[in-house]
C-alpha cells in the first residue's frame, strides 16, 4: 500500500468542517491516524463511534509530538486560547492550518502565538458552511467542488503551503489564494453581511406579536431568504466580531441602499425601483451562469 | 361524463400562476375551455401549443360573454387598466377571481370599476410564487399543498366564493381567509419586505468595481439568500408600490433593527449579538417543525 498522504491528523473543532475533513480524506486513504479535541464529550465519542475520528484527544503534549498537520477547526473566538495552549507542544516539522470564516484576526493570532513556528501556519478557509453543526452534519463529500481560499503569509514556508493544497484536493476543494484582509472584504459582503441580515430579519418578525401567523404565511422565497438564520449563532457571533471593521463598512453601505429604496417608495418611484431591480436580477442570473 | 366545475375560463395574464392554475384545473378534468389574454403575443401562443389554453382571446365581448369565471393574473399594476376594460362585458352570472400578490389596492380597483358586479368578485392570492416567470414555469404541481388567501369583502356572494374555492381546492391549495388589509401586513412582513432587501444587496454588490470576484466566492447560503432577486422586476415594481405604506412601516421597523445591531457590533457585544442570533434561530426552526 501507498504512504498515506498524513500519517497523523489532530483536529480541534470535530464539527461541520473538522469532521467532514476527516472523512474526506479517510475515504482516500490519505490520512493514517485522526485524533480529535474539542469542549463536548458526547460530539467527540459521536465522532469515534462513526469513525470519524481514531482516538479522542487526552494529552496535548502525545497528541502533537508527532502529528504531520493540526486543524483548528473551531468556531473563531476559540482560536486565541486554543493556540496559546498547543503552541509549546507544536514540534518542528508540524504543519498547522485552520478553517476560520475570517481571516486576519486569525494570522493575527498565529503572529502571537506562533512565533517561531509561524513558517509552518496556513491560514485556509473552506467555502462550504451550511447552517448545519456538529459531527452529525459532517460528511465526506462537502468540499467536493467548492472553494478553499488560502490566504499565505509572507513567512509561509511553501512545503507546508503544499502540503495544505494536497490535502485539502484530496477533498475535491478548488483552491484560491488572497490575502488575509481581501479575504475579509469578500467574505464580508457575500457572507457576513448577509448572515447578519437574516438573523435580524427572522428576529424582528419572531419579535410580532402575530409571529406564528407570519411564519405560516411565509413561503418558499422566505424560507430561502432566511435558511442561514438557522446557522449557529456561537460562530456567527464570533464571525461578525472578528470582523467587525469591514462588516461595521459593509453594513453602513447597505443601510445607505435601504434609506434609498425607502426614498424611491415614498415618492411612489415606479421606474427607480424597476431599475433597481432588474439590475440586481440580471447581474445575480449572469453571475450563476458564469458559475 | 360529469359536467365539469367550470364549462369556460378565461385568463388574463397566463404566466407562471394563470398558466398553473389552467393546467391543474384541466388535469382535474375541472374546466372544458380556457381562454387567454395578455400582452404578449408570443407567450399566448406558447400557451396555446402546450395546451394551457385553447383558445388566444381576440374580443373581450365574445369571450366574456358566457365565461363562468374570469381569473386576473397579471401583476398587480395591470388591475386598474384591466378591470376598466372587462368590466363593460361581464354578464351577471360570471364569477370575477384574482392572483394578485396585494390585496387592498385590488379590492379598491374592484370597488372603482365593478360597482354592480362587486358581489360576483372574490380577491385571492396563492402564496406559490418563483424566482420563475411566464407560461413556460407553469406546472399543474405549483399550488399542491400552498397556502391560497382569500379575503372576500362584505358585498361578496357566497355562491361565488364557494366556486372559487372549489376551483382552489382542486389546485390542491390549503384555503384561508382574512381582510385585505391583514392579508397586506403579513406579506409586507414575509414577502414584500425580503424581496425588497434581497434586491437591494444584490444591487449593492452587482455596483462593486470587484463584484465578479464577490459573486464568485458566493456560496450556498447567499445563494438562496438572494434567490427572490431572480423574480419578476415588473412585477415586483407593482407590488411593493401597492403595498408602499405598509412596506415602509415594516422597512422602518427593520432599519432600526439594523441600527442596533451595527451598534452591538460597535460595541463589541458578542452577548447581545448571540442572543438575537440565537432567538431568530431558535423561531425558525420552530416554525419549520410546525409546518
Amino acid at each position: 500500500m501507498a504512504k498515506p498522504l498524513l500519517n497523523k491528523l489532530v483536529i480541534f473543532g470535530v464539527g461541520l468542517i473538522g469532521g467532514s475533513f476527516a472523512l474526506a480524506l479517510k475515504r482516500a486513504w490519505a490520512v493514517r491516524h485522526v485524533v480529535g479535541f474539542g469542549r463536548s464529550e458526547a460530539n467527540l465519542r459521536l465522532a469515534l463511534k462513526h469513525g470519524v475520528i481514531d482516538e479522542i484527544g487526552t494529552s496535548l503534549s502525545r497528541a502533537l509530538h508527532d502529528a504531520d498537520v493540526v486543524l483548528l477547526a473551531m468556531p473563531v473566538g476559540q482560536m486565541q486560547p486554543v493556540m496559546k495552549r498547543i503552541a509549546p507542544h507544536l514540534s518542528a516539522h508540524t504543519i498547522v492550518t485552520d478553517a476560520g470564516s475570517t481571516k486576519q484576526d486569525v494570522v493575527a493570532c498565529a503572529r502571537k502565538n506562533f512565533s517561531k513556528h509561524l513558517k509552518n501556519f496556513v491560514p485556509a478557509h473552506p467555502i462550504a458552511g451550511t447552517e448545519f453543526s456538529g459531527v452529525r452534519a459532517a460528511t465526506a463529500d462537502l468540499f467536493q467542488s467548492r472553494n478553499l481560499v488560502i490566504t499565505p503569509l509572507k513567512e509561509t514556508d511553501k512545503k507546508a503551503l503544499k502540503r495544505v493544497k494536497d490535502a485539502w484536493l484530496v477533498c475535491g476543494a478548488k483552491i484560491s489564494e488572497m490575502t488575509p484582509r481581501r479575504h475579509d472584504e469578500v467574505f464580508a459582503a457575500v457572507s457576513h453581511l448577509p448572515h447578519l441580515l437574516a438573523y435580524g430579519l427572522v428576529y424582528v418578525i419572531a419579535g410580532k406579536p402575530n409571529a406564528k401567523e407570519l411564519f405560516k404565511y411565509a413561503a418558499g422565497g422566505f424560507r430561502d431568504f432566511t435558511r442561514i438564520a438557522g446557522s449557529s449563532p456561537e460562530m456567527w457571533r464570533d464571525i461578525v466580531l472578528a470582523n467587525r471593521i469591514i462588516l461595521l463598512k459593509e453594513l453602513s453601505g447597505y443601510q445607505k441602499q435601504l434609506k434609498h429604496l425607502a426614498n424611491l417608495l415614498r415618492k411612489n418611484n415606479g421606474a427607480g425601483l424597476e431599475k433597481i431591480f432588474a439590475r440586481a436580477r440580471n447581474a445575480r442570473q449572469k453571475s450563476l451562469l458564469e458559475k
